[in-house]
């Protein structure tokens, strides 16, 4: 690989990627994840476990579950970071102490966990000159991924890292101000001229008057509540969502 | 600051730090969060806010909602990551758009998109030569500190960061073996003998025996069910984070 980059130089010009060579090092990926694991984790409790996943029929038989994304089929490797809480469990029982985990704040605690190593692992990586993309699919299809890599009760996937070389030149993205997101001692309501303000440049991108008008849309807002992130998705998402963290013990 | 370190080398002897320097530059710390802020986000719509804590009186009110724990009371600064749907969701409302963000699978991209940001922000403030340290307490007490900081519906604290200039000599916390946390294709059980295996190293630690013996239990397992992590704070602490998650409007 090339030379590291600094992290703040990395970051002012960071990018998804999604089209990879199709040839990478998994012992180098294991390299870096260990390094990852020093990412901070709730009371030293590493609640997280990694899939790694590069067999062609694994990728095959998961592939519907983030609908059949580039990202996804084309990468030579993903790493599905999983919420776990089913390790700790287990030293528990065998140490004659009665866990107390089947809970939802234990189950946003291992979720917060994975979150934490998934991004420390993501930057590490892109520092090393690889391309990653998150695939957020993750948790609409939690039973069915969890089915697929075999997850026992008290593990949960939150989210799947896509890695490779990177085989294309992306663009980067648009960033609301910074101020916007910024607040100082309490949180300052967003008033309608402040929304318009921040909100501007985004809507006057060439790429958000092309989303609008492909879609018929009147707003860049619609394509949002219309297209890509619509309600009756999330509800149902939601639902399925609900209905396996009870299945999978955390919700007792 | 000192020159900046490469992430990797950074990770291998990453430490929290509890103990600071009084002094801190607000303005580099706004610097940092913006570079932060190109951190992944689902479908770019940046779901967190940042609430910067440094006032003295803030401090005081925020300080019992984590437990007056020396990493909160003696940090010059705090940052409190929030997932926030409130901005993009008035964004919808005046652009004729109808939101569809009142669910609790809404309520997870949000936290997820404020976590990344918290852990890039979190790195990139150690590669600069800060000392921080995540306060967990965040999600116990999300409706307290949610009334301190003046957050509106669609708007959660998720997790808080201490930061500072390190003025203190840490230890670095021991790790599992990276091989443990790892799974090729699909999730591997963990077998008596293997979790055995995989603790040993933790359970011989000086400072577990010390654990065990000052609370007066017979493994360290139990220190975590019996005092740090109790069943019955678990259960308290979900039932109000739950109830808290409907009054902020994302459990439709």
């Amino acid at each position: 690989m090339t030379q590291p980059i600094e992290l703040q130089e990395l970051l002012m010009s960071r990018k998804s990627i999604r089209k990879y060579k199709p040839m990478i090092s998994v012992q180098y990926i294991e390299e870096l994840l260990e390094s990852a694991f020093h990412a901070p984790t709730t009371g030293n409790m590493q609640l997280y476990s990694v899939i790694i996943n590069q067999d062609e029929k694994m990728k095959e038989l998961l592939a519907p579950t983030h609908f059949n994304q580039g990202a996804f089929r084309e990468a030579p490797v993903t790493l599905t970071f999983c919420a776990d809480y089913n390790r700790f469990i287990k030293w528990c029982e065998y140490r004659n102490a009665k866990p107390g985990y089947d809970n939802f704040l234990s189950f946003m605690t291992a979720a917060m966990d994975a979150l934490l190593v998934a991004q420390t692992f993501c930057l590490l990586a892109e520092s090393k000159g690889y391309g990653t993309c998150y695939l957020g699919t993750t948790l609409y299809n939690a039973e069915s991924i969890a089915q697929i890599l075999k997850l026992p009760k008290f593990v949960v996937p939150i989210i799947t890292l896509s890695v490779g070389i990177p085989n294309e030149e992306a663009k980067q993205q648009d960033r609301l101000p910074a101020k916007a997101l910024i607040h100082h001692e309490v949180y300052e309501e967003y008033s309608e001229k402040y929304i318009d303000r921040i909100y501007q440049e985004k809507e006057e991108l060439p790429d958000s008057h092309k989303f609008v008008k492909e879609n018929g849309k009147e707003t860049l807002a619609q394509v949002y509540t219309d297209v890509r992130y619509k309600k009756e998705d999330n509800e149902a998402f939601s639902a399925k969502l609900l209905d396996f963290l009870k299945k999978q013990g955390f919700m007792q």
